[in-house]
């Protein structure tokens, strides 16, 4: 199959390939105190390991990534998600870094998530799969590390999702990650972001197709699923975004149609392509499980205040926010930023002009590329203190 | 049955009652060419026209709202959706001003929508409903005033949809109407204002109760409606609003549920509230067709720019928008004020600062009031070019 497509441009990492492991025979205990196991990780690696292993960096992703971060599946013509910073002289340079990416516990690309088979039916686990958190998905990363060797990190990146992990990281295991770059994140949701999440859950378990998670083997709550991403894409792009890409720019025609078969906005149109195009490669159940991982996160939890939290971590932070992003807006990491800094600690905080919105993490290659180049380097030279700078 | 309930506050308009007149028993020919009729209308006065017939202001209500705009009707609580603008010695004085609020064309309070029985099948019309625009609400507001013997308005006013067709009046008819108070409303959608009626759209349509609008005597999509109706709750309230009133608060309990069978957030169960009581009250199929109008709503075509629309236009103008209402932004009725005032008009531009969103235009009472109430009598002083102020 992958013979007939064009060979890979230069500055890519080329075909990939996702492994598996399966950690947590005996089961990790959950934050809802549930304990679960075993747990299967697909990931994805990119660069070699330094022989110190101080060059590792672990990319986090996003609602609906995955493992595949970076180059080319075989029989797949899209590179991987991140694929504009991750390569051979790219931000994230896979000729000095060793690049881990695995996909999170809850979702459907490889990691165990309701989707899975449950051993001990036969049958995937759906609703009884245990509602996980970002501090769990966490966990199971700090596990494959552990299975790959690597005790610290150069690095714990990633946006959206992605960022609340690597903020997760620093909380939790501030001795394993030299720096941290959190990108059109927060550190807990508003109101206004849970109720985006809420309709979105609603709209799914709205479907009768849904049949409460029960659905395998059938079509499932596709529609109900479709309603969800386009609310989530709303939020993805920005008003100003939308504006200049479709204004009120009429699809295939010259007139309104007057009638309620036909479409007539492109902006309808897009919206439409995007949710029934999702609905081919994400699981419902999935989507259910990490919204409420987003909602349920609150980095201050068990402590009380974002100082405490990072109080005494030597890592160095890298915020990058986006000026259109109305979903995670720039306020809300520039509240981190200053946190830490009120600790003592070391935080950059950049927000980059940008019309794309919250999708400006997947799309801003060349404003967040030599802010992440140069970070990198002085995150090298970094030393965490009482470390040696050793591998395990 | 209405004995029970409390008399009505001093201050109110009283026991109204709604009244329905048919009209177009010739037809009303649609702005998409379609000729439809006879229409029934819905609609409530309130206070006394005048001998000259110079007071009368019409009031135009939003997506949900209906003709019940001030006052009681028998057998219930809560007052018309205007109540804290309507009434003697209110903002809109029904001691000085005689008002007429009717429920617009495609509605479900009374006017003909696609509930209504459709006299050639016996049937209700669903999607045999024709597609309705603004100017179609606004030319059937027109034959019930002409039915009132009302020629010249003292006043257009509505906020949100309502303001939509004060500004179509304006542009319509400007020998009609002495003033227009548009408020938090705008000239036409943009992408974003489109995107978020059509994923309501979708989610209607969604549901497979919905049954391409063939529901009634069914129980109907009342899932689709609901999730339609918590997307549009979300746009009603900004961010700011909504963490005050709930913030991450959890909804009686300690701490999160991890599970999807309770609900763990104020927020949340606001949302499902506000879905599921909407459902009671409002017709799936009135939804599509009045979103659809708001979409189609162009205060400019057939013109091409705002300037044209108004040039020689003399009706006065009050426009007041709401600092946090991030569905109609300020910035589209200021460029509405600004076109006015290029072409030689008068326009008064007025931007409330207010935590309530877009809902600030039905909350907002005490910021509104002093505008509107010396706003109208500068309206009563003022005479149409070539008009002698009297009345048919």
């Amino acid at each position: 199959m992958s013979e007939s497509y064009p060979s890979p441009p230069p500055n890519s990492v080329g075909m990939v390939e996702t492994k598996y492991v399966e950690l947590f025979q005996d089961g990790l205990e959950l934050e809802s105190g549930v304990k679960f196991g075993p747990i299967t990780v697909a990931y994805e690696t990119y660069g070699t390991l330094s022989p110190s292993r101080d060059n590792a960096v672990l990319v986090c992703h996003a609602l609906s990534g995955g493992a595949h971060a970076a180059g080319y599946l075989p029989g797949q013509k899209k590179p991987g998600w991140w694929d504009i910073l991750i390569g051979p002289g790219k931000a994230f340079d896979t000729n000095k870094y060793f690049i881990i990416c695995s996909n999170v516990l809850g979702s459907c690309y490889g990691t165990t998530g309701p989707s899975s088979i449950d051993p001990s039916t036969g049958k995937p686990y759906a609703l009884r799969f245990p509602v996980v958190t970002i501090r769990d998905m966490v966990n199971v990363q700090a596990r494959l590390l552990d299975h790959l060797g690597i005790r610290q990190l150069l690095c714990v990146t990633g946006g959206s999702m992605g960022g609340m992990q690597a903020l997760q990281w620093a909380a939790a295991f501030p001795e394993r990650v030299k720096s941290v770059i959190a990108i059109a994140t927060t550190w807990r949701h508003s109101a206004q972001q849970i109720a985006f999440n809420e309709v979105a859950r609603q709209a799914i378990m709205a479907d009768p197709a849904w049949n409460r998670g029960d659905y395998y083997g059938t079509e499932g709550p596709r529609m109900g699923l479709a309603v969800a991403r386009m609310i989530g894409h709303i939020t993805y792009l920005s008003d100003i975004g939308m504006e200049k890409k479709f204004g009120r720019r009429l699809r295939n025609k010259e007139r309104y149609g007057y009638d309620f078969t036909s479409i007539d906005f492109e902006v309808e149109s897009y919206l439409r392509y995007q949710g029934h195009s999702f609905v081919e490669r994400f699981d419902a159940n999935s989507l259910l499980y990490l919204t409420k991982a987003l909602d349920y996160f609150d980095l201050t939890q068990g402590t009380g205040s974002l100082m405490e939290v990072f109080a005494g971590v030597k890592t160095l932070f890298l915020f990058i926010t986006f000026s259109s992003d109305w979903l995670y807006p720039p306020q809300q990491l520039k509240e981190v930023a200053q946190a830490i800094r009120r600790t003592g600690g070391d935080a950059t905080y950049c927000e980059i002009n940008s019309d794309y919105g919250h999708d400006a993490f997947l799309l801003e290659h060349a404003a967040q590329a030599p802010l992440i180049e140069s970070f990198l380097l002085r995150a090298h030279r970094h030393t965490l203190e009482g470390d040696s700078g050793e591998g395990i």
